[in-house]
């Protein structure tokens, strides 16, 4: 209130004040309309009207979060050759329009555009906004920073970029918005449903897309709206009012008002000519009884608006009073403002019963040929990015909480902000252009680069043994971003004389961990030596050529530089960390050399037989020695075996045929089904060492693959280096890794929803309608961010990703994931562009984006698997973040603290607990989320309700208060209201409640989850 | 006030009402810029600086009143595919707009739009837009109906239209309009520049189209801007600062923010990517910069805005703000927000001399072979139903005002409002597409209509000798609009047993006149009598194929209706008619035929110099009895005896050649020079009786010709009939009618000026610059609304016309007249079509439009053509109204007045002074304009100061007050402002004072006029 003031009370007392307000609706009120040749009120406040057919009208804009233009181009109406849209338009004409009439609504979505127009308004007009907020006549539905996706995000970065709306809305407005609105998103996830839906305190989702052949069903059955429980483990305890619309987000036919649309205005002054009322509301009633036929109750929504619509709103409410006000004079219809809320609100009170939905609604087609499965994948190295900083950014709020935030200075804000923005359904999905791509991406990097120096600064503060002495200046730490490509300049500098390559791993599990750190260096005379000096196993392995050329050219093309010397070796050493800790490790220089060794097999048809054995620990792994492929794998200890192979091959890309649907960002449709293998015969590298054992393959010139076997780990991890993929044969190619088992798994196959739940797919089947199988491959296909697995009587296979990635298993045994696409045309969907990515390291020196990454492969028994895929998960998810400096070993040691944890000493979270948020908000309390990883009987021990001891876990912190909220944190949890729903053939006997955490005493500060729970919390110390 | 209470007293007593007022501007004020993370106010209110270049930015939407849509479409943006055109949406976001900072500013200048919009706006809207009004942030420009042609209106509806809008202004603004907003037309007329300019108030006119060759030559002499005369008689005491544009009415390129345009906009957020604050400024000055290379002083005006711009207003103003306030604080030149008004007190502060410019700027070329002088005659039945319909909107009102205007029932408004709109300056000129051009003819015929009936209504009132008692059945009388094709049934039905066909003829003149009436009848046996009884002597002609072949076609196209009979006879008789006044005739059956005398003419080679003579009374025809010609013309009484041939010629419409520039509904381009004569011989049939002498011609199917010549006239009139024009050869086609008249007149001729002044013109010459000649036809072609007329050491050959119509004398002693247009391809300035005009009689017959019109021609001696020019062009001008109906003679006779006028019997107006206008107004105050006809020298006897007594002018009726008004009677003649300039070489030597009238004595009552003087008085009786 006290910068409000500052606008107009020098103008007027408190007294005016209240008549203005009073007024002030009055004052803009529009008659529009003539009456027997004078101005007219148009009658648009009735609400519903039982009895009769309710159209309700529901104002939005479809604003993306950037896609053919970047959020800032949108935003500002800039680069209007490429699409005509300026959201700043969008916002000021709707707030002049709301200020209009106070009947008229309004929803608006993005909270990314938003705040870039709420934070350049002056007082006045803020105050006047939170006045149609509080009346309602404005209100935010989803409320996250974008729309997000719902195939390739990650649930934490779902959750962050929610919350980071849903604060600013609680924070300006007071405001929980209770509505998800997810109208453009290519299919939808379970885990939206349950946990970004009904965790949030959403009553209903509205959405536009679902597969064609599912929409024909639902609109013959009535059956578009139903209530949806996407938690398998939660069941009726987490469910939402569901609503897939009829045809799109755009309204009716000929019901479209922009400004700038071709449409027939209402023309209802008698003394112009062409006066067209009647005509008008019978063509309303008619779209109006259309819908209503395939839709329950007296309640139809029309979604009143399309992408960037209302760039002057006024166009589009002077055609929707008008035809509120004659539809509802003709009496046939009623026609009314509303918003999903009161939609729904509408709906719940019919009080009838809705079909069951469970699980999602993937894969999403729109046409028998186009399967949304391509974006699964488009764009990996992006997909990968936002993956990485995603689990940094998790890292970097803590740090930032564990040493208190800074009210100025390097903040993770701004990664935070660019994360939520690449999590919209045209970022993280690879379908915006590649300008706007590039924007993400640099929105990212600036943000990641902040982000980097608070995380240096956080670092150096909570190890300093001088409490409170946090002040140390930012760059005395460096992180390297590139390490994938062994480009670290810190670590590949000649160490100074008298000084050490000082290491400072940070854990941001909950968990204690070890793992294998690899740094790129010059020269092998290097030892390692922990925090309490002793010498500690190291191994060299010598950096390959593919390696070096990948670093040349993407230092050159990303960061300008062209190193003079490149490092020779990779020097691998086992790290060990406490939880939410930190350890300490010094590489000096030395006299003796270190070792590496490596082995060339040539391939030999002569042995047919002979394969390779490699494995440092008790994984093993066989390659054959005459076709160098992978064989079998075997895990010493729980004594699994399965003979598998793997290769690499390609889809072919349609270009379009009798139907030109071509494969492209959005959709994938490969040219016939059959995948070409890209190498029957491979050679061998083998490099066996201490710690790894690593098998490089060269499948092409352009398809490189490393397998590594860690000592202490019972996975493969898989690195692939694929591109540039050739399109000289002007075929676009879709390339995957396919591995096949030898198990029988009867069309079976499961993939994560988010990486959170993990749901079972059954090949060419879906449990909502008879399937008519057209794309067996393409509509096969399914996102996954964790993982994918196939299991058989006794054996388990999975594979985890790094980053969204899209999967199937299209024969029985087989697993495949989709790594990497290049296509040569548009695939009609809107973005205009094909999907090539390119690479230039000059001005006229481009070539196809090479992408790099790894996956994960674990053979398990039978309900074993999930422990794996749940901690290694957690763990791909939030690596260790490494620092390094130069200095000398005792100093450091000597004003520092060289290993620590921020909880109790010799407490860690349980294993089937994750830590996904500790965050110090600005008015310094504390956001804390905890997830349960493991869904109701995934796993026999770990499927249970655990515990976390919030006083040791904050050990040396005193909780002064402690709420529990909803998963946005913008209500307390007690306050969530849910609606009841009555659901089609329950019989009304009880499901089996799921085990969740009880309430948290005040006392103990325990915080109990049940499987799969997520409990947030705010704090105050 | 009474009314605006209603909205918002229910909520607020007068205290709260000030507070709202006080307050209003604050709350709208936005700030958006960020300026260091808050909001930001744009300094935008500076004004002009001394010393620095004042960029004034002018705010501007060019609203056609109809073009590609009609008037109503574009006012509710329906047919957008058209056109995306709304112009609701342009005023109501333009209120929106101007409402948030009061700061800016607009300018509005079509009243037909503004007043579709006022009139539905609710009470409190319109006191917000009267406030912005009154401060100037809204300022009316122009403020006439529409923004009127200048080459094909008359100067009467160039009066009656802008009335129309300044009293609108003047009623609900009590403002007057400061500046001239011609931006758009075709070129400009001197009468636009002295009488619709200085004599309404004006202190300037704007304007973008001139001569490319004129802009080119007044740029390098920086002489855009000038002092213009336009009034030989006025010379500089009626003089208008005239501001040409540098290119046109839109912004620099770069500049125009149209909601749906392609613009950078100014990204001043710097928490924003891509600021350019600095790239848009440096843009602006450099615009800026080129613009004052070519400008005097240190203000130049930018146009900010374009045809049907600010669809959503606040998307210039935003970026019209932020560019005014980094203007200012960059430095380097000033910018603010202007009107043409403001412009104009800034220019003419500086106190600097300015060219002189005098006559006119036609005619209008953009390009070498782009002269837009077809659309001088475009559509010439359009033009004519105007014509006619002006010169009965003028009839009509004076009926109303002499028996009362009637509060309720039909009124001559809607033909005032259909008038306004057709003067637009793409309706009269025919350049709007055809169902706009339909349009425009369905308002005047609507409005033909109503003031038909308020005519019949009047007239019977008028004549019926009981006072007071007026209300008579509005059906009683009949009038025929189409006459001219003998279409009127009540005098072609056969005359009731014992009545008498009554004939009452109203003469809308100040002068006594007597004329021949023509009327379709079915018999001979008919006999006519005056109001006293007597027998007059009368005339019977046969009807002609021509003319019942066009009935029946037009008929049925026009009015559905294929009438079973059609009339064989013309009846013609003389009328005589008191000013202002009437006389009744009664025409009867009788036993006794008329006479009817034909003479066919078979053209014989053998007898080469024989020669035909024509014609009742002084001037005398004779046609060459081998080729039909018209070899001669002799004038009986004053003995000029001129040579003179005359044929239909056409010119070949070019379609393109290596300049793709064709002919069409604008420019003029004829296919080479030389005109295709349609036929050298012609025979005759030749029609004499007592009233007239007619000779018909078929010079080809589709043109015929009657030439007649009256007993009491010295001037011949011609009826021609062209159409359909042939297209069959694939050519369009521009008719000509050509007199060559044997006289020496190097190279010049007279045209008039809105049917006002006549001007001198030169062929291929222009007065303002060395003329490159690169159309010698085309660009030598000038409107014609009055008449033209050549002149040598002797003679003068005049011709006047019926309608506006380009003409030109190509050759000496040449006179041309463009009668009609057919062209098969669009000539690219926009509207799109071809101009094809067709007429469809079924759904699938559709034949090219046949056009039936008049010229006459008069042979004078030199000195002698003004008078003949003057009065005859006012008689047809204002044509006698004459109503039908059938009764007895006696009865009518013993219940009516056969015969009156409504001023003092026995005097009338002198014949240098014509009624131009006399209205009552809706307040019950009578408008009344007098104009002298003559210019300065332009007739011994006429052209000199002439008295009109009102007194007796309005004899029986009071005069309580009388003010003389401004032309457009928006402000009394005393307060109008005159600026004054300083002319460049105007030595000081004071010019002799025009003679012009003085006060009127409140006395006596008399008004005296000078040479082309035109007084507004408002009377109240």
């Amino acid at each position: 209130m006290g910068r409000r003031k500052k606008g107009w009370m020098a103008l007027a007392d408190e007294g005016s004040l209240l008549c203005v307000i009073v007024l002030w609706g009055t004052m803009l009120l529009g008659c529009r309309g003539v009456n027997g040749g004078g101005c007219m009120k148009y009658n648009t406040g009735g609400g519903a009207v039982e009895g009769k057919l309710n159209v309700h009208l529901v104002p939005h804009s479809h604003d993306d979060v950037g896609w053919l233009k970047t959020i800032d181009q949108y935003y500002v109406g800039s680069n209007n050759s490429i699409q005509g849209a300026c959201v700043e338009n969008t916002i000021d004409s709707i707030v002049e329009a709301l200020l209009r009439d106070p009947n008229r609504k309004f929803i608006y979505a993005e909270m990314a555009f938003f705040e870039r127009w709420w934070t350049t308004q002056s007082p006045e007009i803020q105050y006047e906004v939170k006045k149609l907020v509080e009346s309602g006549q404005l209100e935010f539905v989803n409320g996250g920073w974008c729309m997000h996706d719902e195939a390739t995000v990650h649930y934490i970065d779902m959750i962050d970029q929610t919350t980071l709306g849903h604060r600013l809305i609680k924070e300006n407005f007071d405001k929980a918005p209770r509505a998800g609105w997810q109208i453009d998103p290519f299919g939808h996830s379970a885990v939206q449903g349950y946990l970004l839906g009904a965790e949030l305190g959403f009553s209903s989702v509205h959405f536009a897309r679902i597969d064609y052949q599912d929409r024909a069903k639902r609109k013959a059955d009535k059956a578009l709206e139903v209530v949806w429980q996407g938690s398998y483990t939660f069941g009726s305890s987490s469910q939402i009012f569901a609503n897939a619309f009829p045809v799109h987000y755009s309204p009716p036919a000929g019901f479209s008002f922009e400004v700038s649309n071709l449409y027939v205005p209402v023309q209802d002054n008698p003394l112009l000519f062409d006066y067209n009322v009647q005509q008008r509301v019978d063509d309303f009633v008619s779209a109006a009884i259309s819908q209503a036929n395939v839709t329950r109750t007296n309640h139809i929504m029309w979604t009143m608006g399309d992408d960037f619509q209302y760039q002057y709103a006024e166009s589009w409410f002077k055609q929707m009073d008008k035809l509120i006000h004659y539809v509802r004079k003709d009496g046939r219809v009623n026609a009314l403002y509303s918003t999903p809320s009161l939609y729904t609100d509408a709906k719940n009170g019919e009080n009838i019963s809705w079909p069951l939905k469970t699980d999602d609604y993937f894969p999403y087609a729109d046409h028998q040929n186009a399967y949304w499965t391509g974006y699964f994948t488009s764009r990996p190295a992006l997909k990968r990015y936002v993956r990485m900083l995603s689990g940094y950014y998790l890292a970097a709020r803590e740090l930032e909480f564990l040493v208190g935030k800074r009210s100025a200075g390097p903040s993770t804000y701004s990664l935070g902000d660019a994360l939520g923005i690449a999590q919209h359904h045209d970022s993280i999905t690879g379908t915006a252009r590649q300008h706007t791509t590039d924007d993400y991406a640099k929105r990212l990097a600036i943000g990641a680069t902040e982000a980097g120096t608070a995380v240096n600064d956080a670092l150096l503060c909570l190890i300093s043994n001088k409490t409170g002495q946090c002040q140390a200046p930012s760059s005395t730490f460096s992180q390297c971003q590139l390490l994938n490509i062994s480009y670290c300049p810190v670590t590949e500098k000649d160490i100074p004389e008298g000084k050490s390559l000082v290491v400072v791993a940070y854990n941001p599990l909950g968990w204690n961990r070890t793992d294998i750190v690899r740094i790129p260096v010059n020269d092998m005379n290097l030892v390692v030596k922990s925090s309490t000096g002793s010498i500690i196993e190291t191994q060299f392995v010598e950096i390959d050529d593919v390696n070096v050329n990948l670093r040349n050219l993407y230092t050159k093309a990303y960061l300008g530089t062209s190193p003079a010397e490149t490092p020779k070796y990779w020097l691998l050493f086992q790290v060990s960390l406490p939880p939410l800790g930190w350890n300490t490790y010094f590489v000096s220089n030395s006299i003796t050399k270190g070792e590496s060794k490596r082995e060339f097999v040539t391939l030999s048809n002569q042995q047919q037989n002979d394969t390779i054995e490699i494995g440092k620990g008790n994984l093993k792994m066989w390659f054959s020695s005459s076709s160098g492929q992978l064989v079998r794998m075997y895990n010493n200890r729980t004594g699994v075996d399965v003979p598998v192979q793997q290769s690499y091959m390609y889809y072919r890309s349609s270009s379009g045929d009798t139907d030109p649907q071509a494969s492209g960002a959005y959709i994938f449709r490969p040219d016939g089904v059959v995948s070409t293998i890209i190498s029957q015969s491979v050679p061998l590298e083998v490099i066996r060492g201490p710690l790894v054992d690593e098998v490089h393959q060269q499948f092409d010139s352009w398809i490189y693959q490393v397998t590594r076997l860690y000592k202490d780990q019972e996975h493969a991890e898989v690195e692939f280096t694929i591109g540039p993929i050739p399109v000289n044969d002007s075929v676009g190619k879709e390339v995957i890794t396919r591995m096949t088992a030898n198990m029988v798994t009867d069309s079976v196959f499961y993939t994560d929803s988010n990486g959170r739940d993990f749901l079972k797919r059954v090949r060419n089947y879906r449990q909502d309608w008879p399937l008519t199988v057209t794309q067996p491959v393409a509509g096969n296909y399914y996102p996954i961010n964790l993982g994918i697995y196939i299991k058989d009587q006794k054996t388990e296979f999975s594979v985890l990703v790094d980053r969204a990635a899209g999967g199937a298993s299209i024969k029985d045994g087989e697993i495949e994931l989709m790594l990497h696409r290049r296509t040569l045309y548009d695939d009609s969907r809107g973005v205009g562009e094909p999907l090539d990515e390119n690479v230039c390291s000059g001005e006229y020196t481009c070539d196809g984006l090479v992408v790099r990454g790894n996956y994960y492969i674990s053979i398990d028994r039978i309900g074993g698997g999930a422990l794996w895929r749940r901690k290694t998960g957690q763990e791909i998810y939030s690596p260790i973040i490494l620092a390094f400096t130069h200095e000398n070993s005792e100093v450091w040691s000597a004003s520092h603290l060289t290993r620590g944890t921020t909880m109790d000493p010799g407490y860690s979270l349980p294993l089937n607990i994750a830590l996904i948020t500790l965050q110090e908000l600005d008015d310094g309390s504390v956001l804390l989320r905890l997830a349960h990883l493991f869904e109701a009987g995934e796993d026999v021990s770990f499927s249970t309700l655990a515990k976390v001891e919030l006083k040791r876990m904050f050990a040396g912190k005193t909780i002064k208060k402690l709420k529990e909220m909803s998963l946005s944190a913008n209500q307390e949890k007690s306050e969530m209201k849910r609606m009841t729903w009555k659901v089609e053939g329950d019989t009304g006997g009880s499901q089996p409640a799921p085990v969740q955490g009880g309430p948290v005493d005040n006392s103990t500060l325990v915080v109990e989850l049940g499987p799969m729970e997520i409990r947030t919390f705010m704090l105050n110390f």
